[in-house]
C-alpha cells in the first residue's frame, strides 16, 4: 500500500541484470561506450528521428534544466503551467541553468489553455528591452495533476508558441505513462505535436536513474554537451546509464511497465469512485490520482498502513471532518492485490 | 593492457550485489532511505567526525562544484594548483556553481608549495573592493600528476590558508589511493591536516558512480543540500547511491581495492624504471604514472594493444624520435598478469 | 503636455550647479570623495539611522538588483506584486543579481494584500529542499499604479514577512512623492514600517541619475560593496553622484520637487474627474494617473500634442469607441499652465 | 602634484557645458534621445564603420563586461594578459557577465606576445568537452603598464586569435591616449587591426563618466542591448551620457585632451630619466609611468605633497633603502607647472 511516489519503488530486474551484463571489462567513459551507440539508435528509431541528438542524464531535474538551458537565453522567460515541476519542485535549478525566469500560465487541472498561454505571451512582449523576452514553452505530459493533454491539445499549445517563434520543451518524466494512455507513437507525442526537445523519463518507470534528452534539431547538440558537462552531469562511467536505457527500451519493456502502472491507477480510480465520501479531483488518466476526503478518513488509512502524501494539511491534527487532498501514485511494481488491499481498507470504513 | 583511466574499469562485484540487495520494495527517496543513515554513520566513524555533514553525489565534478559553491562567494577567488582537475577538466563547472574565479598556483609535479601559495594570496589581496577576495584553498590528493602531499606538506598549505582566514577543500577523487599510500587515517588525511571539506571518491575505485561530500562544519549542511538540489544533483532513487557507498566501505573493501590499484602501479613503475629509454616524470606514489619515451615506442605499444593516453602529441604522426609523454592509470580490477603483459611488450622492443 | 514619464524631464538647475561646483580639482574616486561623507551624514540624519550603510548608484534597476542580491540567496524566491518594476521592467536584472526567482502576489491596484502575501508564502514553504526557499519581500512605494500603501498597510505586510523570518526591501524610485503624499518622515516610511533596506530614488525627481541604497543593518555593508563592484556599478568619478544627491537633499529640495509633481498630478486628476467620458482607474495618490477613455479621444489628445503612453492598444488603429488605458506621469518641472493646456484640450472635445 | 589616477581629475568644462545645454525640456529616455543619434553618427564616422552598433555606458568595468558577455559563452575562457584590468580590477565582473573564465597570458610589460598567446590557446583546446572552450581575446591599449602595442603587434595577436576562430575585444579605457601616441586613425587601431569590439573610454580623459561600446558586427546589437539592460546599465535619462560623448568628440576635444595628458607624461619621464636614483620600469608611451626608487625617496615625495600610488609596499614603514615601485598617471587637466613642481621636488633631493 505504498503510493507515495513512483520514485520509491524498486528498479525492474531486467534493468538490474543489464547493469551486471554491462559490468564487464573496460569501456571508454563519458558517453563513448558502445552501449550508448546502441541506445542512440534505439531512440532515434523509436522517435522516427534519425538526426536527433540523444543524451543520457541521471535525473529529471537535470534533464529539464540542461535542455532548457540549451533552448533559452538569460534575458528570456520560459512559459509553463503554474504547477509545473520546473517551477515547484526543482529549487530554482531551471533558473540556475538558464538565467531566465518562468512565466506561469494558469492550469486548474495541470493543463494550460492555448488562450491563456497566448494572453501570457502577449503580456510579456510589449516592453521592448525593459521586459523579459519570449523564451521556450515547457509542457508536462503526464501533467503534475495526473491529467493528459490530447495530441490536439498539445498541438494547439505548440502552435501558439510557434506563432511567436518560440521553441517547445516537453517534460516527459512520465512519458511512457502518457504514451500508453494516449495510445500513440513517440513521434506523435513529440515532434509531430510540435515539440522540439523532450526529457524522456526512465527513472519513474522502472530504472534506477536515467533520463534521455532528445533534441530534434541536432544543431543544438554540442551546446547541450557543454552545458551538461558544466553542470557536472556528464558521468564518467557512462555505461551504467546506457545499460539502463538499453534494457528499458528493449522488447518494449518500458511500455509494459507503464501499462501496468496505469492499470493499477485505473483500478484505484474505480475503487475510489465507488466510495461516496471520496471525491476524485482531476480525471486520473495515467498513474496519478488526487482525491479528497475527510481528515479522519485519511488518518484511518495512514494508520492502517497506507502510505501516500496528504497535500494540504496534517492528517493527524485538526478538524476530523475537514476535507483534505491525498495523492496516490502507482508504479510498475504494484500488484492488483496491493491495490485491492488499499481499497478494502478504504471501503471497510463506516464512510 | 587498459591503462587509460580508472573510470574505465568495471565496478566491483560486491558493489553490484549491494545494488541488487537494495532493490527490494519501497524506499523513501532523496536521501531519506535507511541505507543512507548507515552510510552517514560509517563515514562519521571512519573520519572520527561525529558531527560531520555527509552527502552522496553521482560524480567528482559535481562533488567538487557543490562543495566549493557552499564554501565560496561569487566575488572571491579559489586557490588551486595550475593542473587541478577543477581548473582543467570541469568545463567551468566550479565557476558555474561558485561564481568565483580560480587563482592558479604553480605546481611542477602537481603539488603546490606553501611559499607560492602565500605569494599568490598576497597578490590577490591588495586591491580592496576592486579585486577578487580570498576564497577557499582547494588541494587534490592524489594529485593529478600521481604524486602525494605528505601530511606535513598538507598541513603547511592549510596553515597558510588558515592564516588568511580561508577555508580548505580536498578533491579526494582518489582519496583511497592516497590513504593507503600514506598509511594514515581518514581523519589524519583531512581535518587533522586542516581540511574543512572533502570530496571522497568512490567512482574511480570500484563503484559505478558515487562520491561522498563530507563537511566537518555541520553549519554548512543545509546550504549544501539546497545547492545540491539546485544543481540537479539530488537523486530521487537515492538508495542506489547509498548502497554503493555502504558496500564500498564495508569490511574495508575500499582499502583493499586501492591497495591493489597502487600495487599494480608500483609493478608498472618497477618495469618502466628497468627500461633505459623510458623516463618517469614524477614520483608515482599512488596509481598514476607519467612517463616519457620516443614516439616510435608509444606507437609500438599502442599498436600492440596497450591502451593509454599520450598527452602532448599524436603518437602516430611526426618525428619518431621525438619524446612524448604517456599516462598510465591503474585500478582495482587489473591483474599482475595484465601489467606483466604490458611490460613484456615494452621490453620486447629494441629500446 | 509631456506626461510620458518622470524620467523624461530635465534635471533641476540646483543639481546641475552642484555638478559644476563639484568639478574642481582632484577628488579620490570610488566613493572616497569628501562629498560622499556629507551625503552619508545627510541620509543617516534624514532617516534617523546613524548606523545605516549608505551607497549611491546610477539608476533604479541597479539599486534594486544590488540590494536584493545582498538580501537574497540563489535558492530563494522574492515576494513582490505582480506589477512590480523588478518583475516587469528590469529584463531579469533581479534574477541576474540574486539567482533567485520572484513569486508574484496579486495586486489589483499595485498594492498587495497581507492575506494574499501570506497565502503565497505558505504555498512556497511546504516542499522542503525541493521548492525555492523564502527570500525577502519587496514593496514599491509609490506603487507602479500610482497608489500608496498607508503606513499601517506597509506594517501589516512587513509583519507578515517578519513572521516568516523574511527581510524586506522597498523600491523607492518615487520615495519623495510617497513621503510628501503620506506626510510622514523617512524613518516612518522605512524602518519604523518594518523595511530593512530601501532604494531611495533621485533620478525621477530632478536628478540626472542617482539613487541611494540605504541598508539599516550595517552588517550587510561590505557584501553590498562587493556586489556593486562586481555588477560594474561602482563609479570611478563618484563625486558626480555625491554632488547630485547632496544638492537633492539640501534645503529640502527633494521635498519641494516632489510636492510640485504631486500637485500637478492632483490638478490633472481634478480635470479628468470633471470629464464624463474619462474613468480614473486607481486613486492617483502621488504623481501617476491611469485613466480610461475611448480610443478616439486618446487619438485626439495625442494628435493635439499631448505625449503619454497608451498601455493596452494602438491609439491610432482599431475600433474608435473601444476603451483604452492611458498613463500620465508628472514631474517637478511641469507647470500649472502646462497641465491646464492638457485639460483644455481634453475638455474641448465633444466627449 | 596629483598623479594617483586619471579618474581623479575634473571633467572638462566643455563637457560640463554640454550637460547644461542638454538639460532643456523633455527627452525620451533609454537611448532614444536625439543626441544619441548624433553620437552614433559621430562614432560611425570616426571609426569609418557605417554599420557599427554604438552604445553608451557609464564606466569601463561595465563596458568591458557587457561587451565580453555579448562575445562569450559561459563554457569558454577569455584570453587576456596577466595584468589585464578585467582580471585584476573588476572584482569578477567579467566572470559575472560572461560565466566564462579568464586564461592569463604572461606579459612582463603589460603586453602579450603572440607566441605566448598561441601556447595558451593550444593548452586550452585539447580536452574536448572536459575543458573550457576558446572564447574571445581581450587586449588593452594603452596597457595597464603604460605601454603600447604597435599596430603590427596588435595585428599579430589578433591574427593568432582569428586563426582559432576567436573574436577580439579591445579594452580602450585609454583609447585616446593610445591613438594620439600611435598617430593613427580609430579604424587602424580597431577593425583594421583585427578588433571586433571596443570599449572606447571617455571617463579617464575628461568626461564625468561615459564609455562607448562599439561593435563592428551589428548582428550582436540586440543581444548587447538586452545584456546591458539585464545588468542594470541602461540609463533612463540617457541624454546625459549622450551629451558627454557628443561634446567629447566635437572638434577633436578628445584628441586635444589626450595629447595634453601624454605631453605631461613625457615631461615627467624626461625629468625622471634625469635622476640617477630613479629607474623607469616600462617605456612610458602614453600617460602612465611606473618607476622604482628607494622607499625614503617615495616617503619624501609623498610628505612633500605629491600624490600617487606606491604599488608594492608601505612607503612609510620599512627599510628606507628598499626599492619600491610608484605609479604616476597624468590627465588632461595637469599643467606643465604642476609637473615641474613635482620634478623640482624630486630633484631637490640629495639623490
Amino acid at each position: 500500500m505504498f503510493f507515495a511516489s513512483d520514485n520509491a519503488g524498486p528498479a525492474h530486474p531486467s534493468i538490474m541484470d543489464a547493469l551486471t551484463t554491462a559490468n564487464q571489462g573496460y569501456a571508454m567513459g563519458y558517453g563513448a561506450d558502445p552501449l550508448m551507440d546502441e541506445v542512440r539508435t534505439q531512440i532515434r528509431d523509436l522517435f522516427a528521428a534519425p538526426e536527433a541528438a540523444v543524451y543520457l542524464i541521471i535525473n529529471g531535474t537535470a534533464a529539464n534544466s540542461v535542455l532548457l538551458g540549451t533552448m533559452s537565453q538569460p534575458w528570456q522567460t520560459i512559459f509553463c503551467s503554474d504547477v509545473a515541476h520546473i517551477h515547484e519542485d526543482e529549487c530554482n535549478a531551471p533558473e540556475f541553468y538558464t538565467g531566465a525566469k518562468l512565466t506561469l500560465v494558469p492550469s486548474a487541472d495541470g493543463k494550460m489553455d492555448p488562450a491563456d498561454l497566448r494572453t501570457k505571451i502577449l503580456a510579456e512582449e510589449n516592453r521592448g528591452v525593459h521586459g523579459p523576452q519570449r523564451g521556450p514553452l515547457s509542457l508536462t505530459q503526464v501533467t503534475e495533476k495526473g491529467t493528459l493533454y490530447t495530441l490536439d491539445e498539445m498541438k494547439a499549445l505548440t502552435d501558439v508558441a510557434q506563432a511567436f517563434g518560440m521553441q517547445t520543451h516537453l517534460d516527459g518524466a512520465r512519458f511512457a505513462n502518457a504514451l500508453v494512455a494516449l495510445d500513440c507513437s513517440p513521434a506523435e507525442l513529440t515532434w509531430k505535436a510540435g515539440i522540439d526537445a523532450v526529457s524522456f523519463g526512465g527513472t519513474k518507470n522502472g530504472a534506477l536513474g536515467v533520463e534521455a534528452c532528445v533534441i530534434f534539431d541536432p544543431a543544438l547538440a554540442w551546446e547541450f554537451e557543454l552545458r551538461r558537462k558544466r553542470g557536472g552531469h556528464l558521468l564518467s562511467k557512462h555505461r551504467y546509464l546506457s545499460a539502463q536505457m538499453q534494457a528499458y527500451l528493449a522488447d518494449g519493456l518500458w511500455l509494459t511497465l507503464a501499462r501496468s502502472a496505469n492499470d493499477r491507477c485505473a483500478q484505484l480510480a474505480r475503487g475510489l469512485r465507488g466510495h461516496n465520501a471520496v471525491e476524485i479531483l482531476f480525471p486520473p488518466q495515467a498513474n496519478i490520482i488526487f482525491f479528497q476526503m475527510a481528515r479522519r478518513e485519511h488518518k484511518r488509512m495512514l494508520d492502517g498502513g497506507a502510505v501516500y502524501y496528504v497535500m494540504n494539511g496534517d492528517p493527524a491534527t485538526g478538524d476530523p471532518d475537514a476535507p483534505l487532498i491525498g495523492r496516490l501514485v502507482t508504479d510498475w511494481s504494484m500488484t492488483a492485490e496491493g491495490v485491492s488491499q488499499f481499497l478494502d481498507l478504504l471501503h471497510g470504513s463506516p464512510g
